[in-house]
């Protein structure tokens, strides 16, 4: 019998109460398919800062690194400045293990209401490949008074000046900045992935950028994306802005197949289309590296007014979990796990409260487990 | 009778044709309220840009700055590179002009089609203030080959060294980066605007970031919202990330009442906001330098595969128009403007294309301009 051993971080908020229905429920996919998973618990989230003052140490990320895949619930707390617990544990994690790639399947599922008109499950059916390691998450920024500033104002100046013969003035002594940065290799591997899922699918990579005003990032972005493309002949490629692709995923989601999307607008688009797929309660996430550790969870997040309740959706953690028992080669199980996510959502019978139903976030647990069993 | 001169820049695709349509109506709604528009006609654009390499001249701004409010169709060719005429022409009229407020109405008129679910027009009746002239539009950037990229990397481990005690180790060659910047005086101005906007609405501001992974450029709007917020305690506030907001436009749309954005965050949700109020056709948007020179355009783009078809909706522009006769001072008029454009979609006999009629650009002009001589 097939023995893996998977790290798990609940984190904060309603974390720990999806993460045990979705171990609950890998369990049961164990016991049909004949594998047995020891679950390996870390405390890290917010109590464990609160009282210890550690994030995560590079001691604890160099522990995990053994493994191929890590099962997290949700990170962030309200009592906790935002930001801290986001950058020192969960991109924390996304940078050290270098997971490249963030998966994020929409997909309206029979029987999910969607908020969108006229939409059906064979309208909403595509990938989004977030880059996940670079761009304006990178952390790099601060803050200036008057030396920085003017150096900063100056650039800007000189470029509009030369660019456009403009003479723009602007004399703030007290700024921000944030600085972004996409490198080569970071940006050809993520289109190599899409282009690569792209041939096992409708063969339709669809590119996201702001290169009529984030030039020089996004530029760059779109000229490796070309450089890819020429390998993939056969894959039908478009551009679409950032700002206009909101548009398309509710007007038109059924155009698109792989969404390959820099890191910053990819956070941004996938919530909207986890809305599309009928709620974030549904969503599920693999930060992915393919030949090292990956880390899949719900995109959703801490939802710390709920915590405690057995109140919300496990569904986006269990389809994570689906998506982890995948990456660790056992594609049969995962399939049928999701189809017992799809038997419960169609039946109906026992679903929480975003979706109408009544029941809670361990009933939900029970029946999905219980339909696996039984399919 | 009052003069007005108003500067008129068609631009490029469809924007000749929609302008058209918008003057028309302006100048049904001076012949019934009693003033007169001389209309200066400004050639910059694609075309003006192919014969003689000009994007727009400082002389040509400096002209403009005469005048209160200018009338822009679309900028936007498929001729040229992204980002020439954009930069070129667009922000650098919004950056010449601080025009620091973009107002973009998202409200879905009696008898346009929604394509979210169960909203009808009392759920859909928000602003959004969209911070115009700093954040990533300063248009910073760059590319770098080792030295450079070294030297960020360098920036980065520290930070990531520093602040979560990682080693992460990054070592492309070849790199692009982009930078962002906010200035004290910047935020607060666009925050002042929205408070005082407010304060004649249902005085409640929400405020779009990323505070938890930008941390230090929306750390420091957070800062600065607070501030602004503290002169007005009889105003509701709230956070929103600008991942999560996506969701809400959708959800709740009726929660809002003024959002301020920084501007990069604020062009992505107001196209959402734009389909949530039925369509690109229908958003018109405001440039504002409440001391200065103002432009009034749809927020949609040049269309280039619809330019000359006469087959475009024009009532985002038309509506623009309403905006800048306000701006000038005629409020009665740009009110009557808009509630042609309402009674017009409720006929729903004069229509084009995209809100299921097959009128012409033409002929919903005309039938907007004859309403308003009517009612
Ligand atoms: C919690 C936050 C740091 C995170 C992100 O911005 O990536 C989340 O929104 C997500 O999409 O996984
Ligand atoms: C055309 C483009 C430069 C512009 C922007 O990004 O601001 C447009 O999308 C808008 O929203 O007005």
């Amino acid at each position: 019998m097939a023995q893996y051993k998977v790290p798990v971080l609940p984190g904060d908020g309603i974390g720990p109460e999806i993460i045990v229905e979705g171990k609950k429920v890998i369990d049961a996919a164990g016991e049909k398919f004949g594998f047995d998973v020891d679950w390996i618990e870390y405390p890290h989230g917010a109590d464990h800062y609160l009282e210890t003052g550690e994030l995560i140490s590079e001691d604890s990320l160099k522990e995990l690194s053994n493994y191929e895949a890590i099962y997290l619930g949700s990170i962030g707390d309200d009592r906790i400045e935002p930001g801290v617990l986001e950058k020192g544990i969960l991109l924390a994690a996304r940078f050290y293990f270098d997971q490249y790639i963030n998966l994020r399947p929409i997909k309206l599922l029979e029987g999910v209401w969607c908020p969108i008109k006229d939409k059906t499950p064979k309208d909403v059916d595509f990938v989004v490949v977030r880059e996940n390691t670079e761009d304006f998450y990178i952390g790099i920024g601060g803050r200036a008074k008057t030396g920085m500033s003017k150096d900063l104002l100056e650039v800007n100046r000189t470029l509009y000046n030369a660019k456009f013969g403009l003479d723009i003035e602007t004399d703030s002594e007290e700024i921000a900045y944030q600085i972004g940065m996409i490198s080569k290799e970071g940006t050809q591997r993520v289109m190599n992935y899409s282009f690569d899922l792209a041939e096992t699918r409708e063969k339709h990579v669809s590119s996201v950028d702001k290169a009529n005003v984030l030039s020089d990032i996004y530029g760059f972005w779109r000229e490796e994306f070309n450089t890819i493309a020429a390998n993939h002949p056969d894959v039908k490629t478009d551009f679409n802005f950032v700002d206009a692709i909101t548009m398309w995923f509710v007007k038109n989601p059924e155009w698109f197949d792989v969404v390959v999307t820099p890191n910053m607008f990819g956070d941004i688009i996938t919530d909207l289309g986890a809305m599309v797929q009928g709620g974030l309660g549904l969503a599920p996430g693999g930060n992915i590296n393919p030949n090292g550790t990956s880390m899949f969870e719900p995109i959703h997040g801490s939802a710390p007014k709920y915590k405690g309740q057995n109140k919300v959706n496990p569904i986006a953690t269990i389809w994570a979990g689906a998506m982890l028992i995948e990456q660790l080669g056992e594609k049969e199980a995962a399939d049928s796990i999701v189809s017992a996510i799809e038997k419960n959502i169609l039946e109906a019978k026992v679903q929480t409260y975003d979706m109408g139903g009544s029941n809670g976030t361990s009933d939900v647990g029970d029946d999905i487990a219980r339909i696996l069993l039984e399919q």
